[in-house]
């Protein structure tokens, strides 16, 4: 006997097929005969119409055959169920009251509406989920990525030279295969994001450390390096935020075209600079000496897991020679969504609340700050966070101790970067504006009990 | 002079704003004043109400600042488009009539409707755009693959252990990480997938190829090897299909116990086997010595670019201790649908259903295979093709001539399994039901020309 609810939400087709379903699993054997689909509905009083459903979608799923004239049959079952009694629990995450970290957003300014009109609109039965995305990436966000870069970074971008990867770490690691067998020897800057040597390493390179100077990257402690592959942050160095002038700029094409090496240019924030005009990419100025390397993640949203990379012409032959058949990182929903929603003017416009946000919030720490004792600001202007140090001798054990007391999430400079002075790097990204004050006043407190 | 167009379907506010823009950009200095909502609406005829949404839209944007009592006026812009004219021509892809891809399915099969139904109540102001998400995957992923696992696949799973990645070769690049320091000799399938090893050896593992015979891997011959890092397709031997014994299980596990060693279970195709009975995973019997990995390219979506693995307590460890920070591979909103998607029960029909159609399209092509002449079956029963290799004297480069001139597009066995024996991979999850009759025809006209 099934239990049928009329009364239901559920439609009565669904509640039958369930009901069959069970009853075919646990008590019929192959090749048994079902009832009709006429004394079905007789015995439940129900349409036919529902039987036939609920009997249709039991043969789409290889429950029942029909057989012509004769009526429907239960199939022999070739799967089964397996006991399972495995339960988890769900981890605690520490809560606190304050997060700073530099490289988070703040959830509400997530374009999610737009996001999801956009995605509504472009996934549709002619989104091909039956086969492997392009390994290179979608070629309709590849061009309005081009577009983009183009038109905002001053790059000489065209979108075959692009491959979409699901993040910086991601471009990091194909880069290193491609230029593995040419280039041994990778500079990185010092004080440096810590992933980028530490992802070369693995692959065997040889690493040397440069001295980041007020004008970035130290030229001539480069060349005397011998290093042929040299990553920077150009725009606005991590964690310093200085930028490199245009002589500096030249100075280190002319070097790397004279050892046949390349440059990678990390443009990881280009786009949140508050009180200066962009600057223009390092790639503009020599497509085949620069791989470009670029994410989503500052500008929309670190939790989509998009980022690309634009290779000189060269590292596109190696990637086409050796990688062709690759399969793409990132999801052909994800992929058509970023390009429409790039296509449509979305990105431009979210870019620029996002900075007008991202400055106020900026202005806004800047100016709480000021209720600390005793410190130096090392970087500001850009970027997701504020970066200070104290000026008198600092007891960062007891900083780290305090603030963890009051649930305050820190980040200090030296473990992400190599940097020999320490600092803490105050993130705002994440932090509502209203909560900036209340946060600083929090930090300064425990700040101030500090000095030795 | 601002053109405004009232019949128009974009919204009066939103006109103006582009206009303003425009006019902002190109005209305007800044603190230049703005004329007043009042003014600009009497000048245009529309409401004040659409002017002040149209400042508002400006001032979020960081164009224009309001000033209290005094109106509005152009802010200092700092950032600046650039002149770009790349044009890129979209790469011409070949066109095929038939494409045998052995691991293609359907577009029309994807359901894409519940998807985007999913998707859609899943995605809203809680899902964390602002974060990245957690490293080893959203827990109610990992939850919802767990329990789906030990039901489906007889595993030992604890949502803890899993590691959600963005495909198998992704979970390749894991384990072999965090093998590294422990294990240094990596043996896989003759003939067997050839990405395993390629992944394995780019890490520095010495490889040893290990045959198979008709109950699966060598195990003497894996013995002797010395090997303590073992990949294996058990369920369905990739190609050949073949399925491994209990016996052999237990005696393939006895052994890496012995050794201190670690088996990599691939279950890529477990849910597609058509006439008999799945088999349990290994995992289940041994969940300390089977690292298992899985994916959902051949059950759901192959676009979607999400794998998982299923780690041991001890490489748990190690990944917590080295890559407790690293960033999820896979978009927190991929990851957020296919949790729902999971749970709501949609996966489990989902399967039914493609298991269904797909024993009917493998039943038809074995059926239509009957046209060619002097061919053996080497596979069958599962996955997403079926193995054929001619009985005669053949010449396989004619074969692939005249395949290229057909337009048809096939995949033989020996380039992506190391197999001495050649065979064509005949996929048919790509292909349309009605097709296969057709596609079959069209292989075996070509197929009877090439027998020497």
């Amino acid at each position: 006997m099934y239990f049928i609810d009329k009364s239901s939400q559920t439609p009565i087709y669904k509640q039958l097929y369930q009901e069959l379903q069970k009853d075919i699993l646990q008590n019929y054997k192959p090749n048994q005969k079902l009832p009709s689909i006429r004394k079905l509905a007789t015995i439940y009083n129900i349409s036919k119409n529902s039987v036939a459903k609920a009997y249709s979608q039991l043969e789409i799923e290889g429950f029942i055959q029909s057989k012509p004239k004769s009526g429907y049959f239960v199939s022999k079952i070739d799967y089964k169920e397996f006991k399972s009694t495995t339960k988890t629990e769900r981890p605690k995450l520490e809560e606190y009251k304050y997060d700073f970290f530099p490289a988070h957003l703040e959830n509400a300014t997530f374009p999610y509406k737009i996001w999801k009109r956009v995605y509504n609109k472009v996934i549709n039965e002619n989104t091909n989920f039956g086969f492997y995305p392009n390994g290179q990436g979608e070629f309709e966000l590849r061009e309005q990525i081009a577009l983009y870069l183009n038109k905002h970074r001053a790059t000489k971008a065209d979108a075959q030279n692009i491959v979409i990867t699901h993040g910086f770490i991601d471009s990091l690691n194909l880069i290193a295969k491609l230029t593995k067998p040419k280039l041994k020897h990778f500079a990185t800057e010092l004080p440096g994001y810590h992933i980028a040597h530490k992802c070369f390493s693995e692959f065997g390179f040889y690493i040397s450390f440069i001295n980041v100077k007020s004008d970035g990257i130290d030229l001539q402690q480069l060349k005397n390096s011998q290093a042929n592959i040299v990553y920077i942050t150009p725009s606005h160095q991590y964690p310093l935020g200085v930028t490199m002038p245009i002589s500096n700029r030249l100075q280190l094409i002319e070097h790397i075209n004279k050892i046949d090496g390349l440059i990678l240019e990390d443009d990881y924030d280009s786009e949140m600079r508050y009180n200066t005009q962009p600057i223009p990419s390092l790639q503009g100025l020599n497509k085949e000496r620069v791989a470009y390397l670029g994410t989503f993640a500052k500008a929309l949203s670190p939790a989509i897991r998009v980022g690309f990379i634009l290779l000189p012409n060269w590292l596109l032959k190696v990637y086409k020679n050796h990688y062709d058949s690759h399969f793409c990182h990132v999801s052909i929903d994800t992929q058509k969504t970023l390009a429409a929603f790039i296509k449509e003017g979305h990105l431009e416009q979210h870019i620029r609340r996002l900075r007008n946000l991202n400055r106020k919030k900026h202005n806004l720490m800047l100016e709480c700050l000021k209720c600390l004792n005793h410190y130096e600001i090392l970087a500001k202007d850009g970027g997701l966070s504020i970066i200070i140090t104290p000026s008198k001798p600092f007891d960062w054990q007891k900083l780290k101790r305090l603030c963890k007391d009051q649930k305050l999430k820190i980040y200090l400079m030296q473990e992400r970067s190599g940097s020999k002075q320490e600092a803490l790097r105050v993130g705002f990204g994440g932090l509502n504006l209203n909560d900036i004050p209340k946060a600083i006043e929090a930090i300064g407190r425990v700040w101030n009990e500090c000095f030795i």
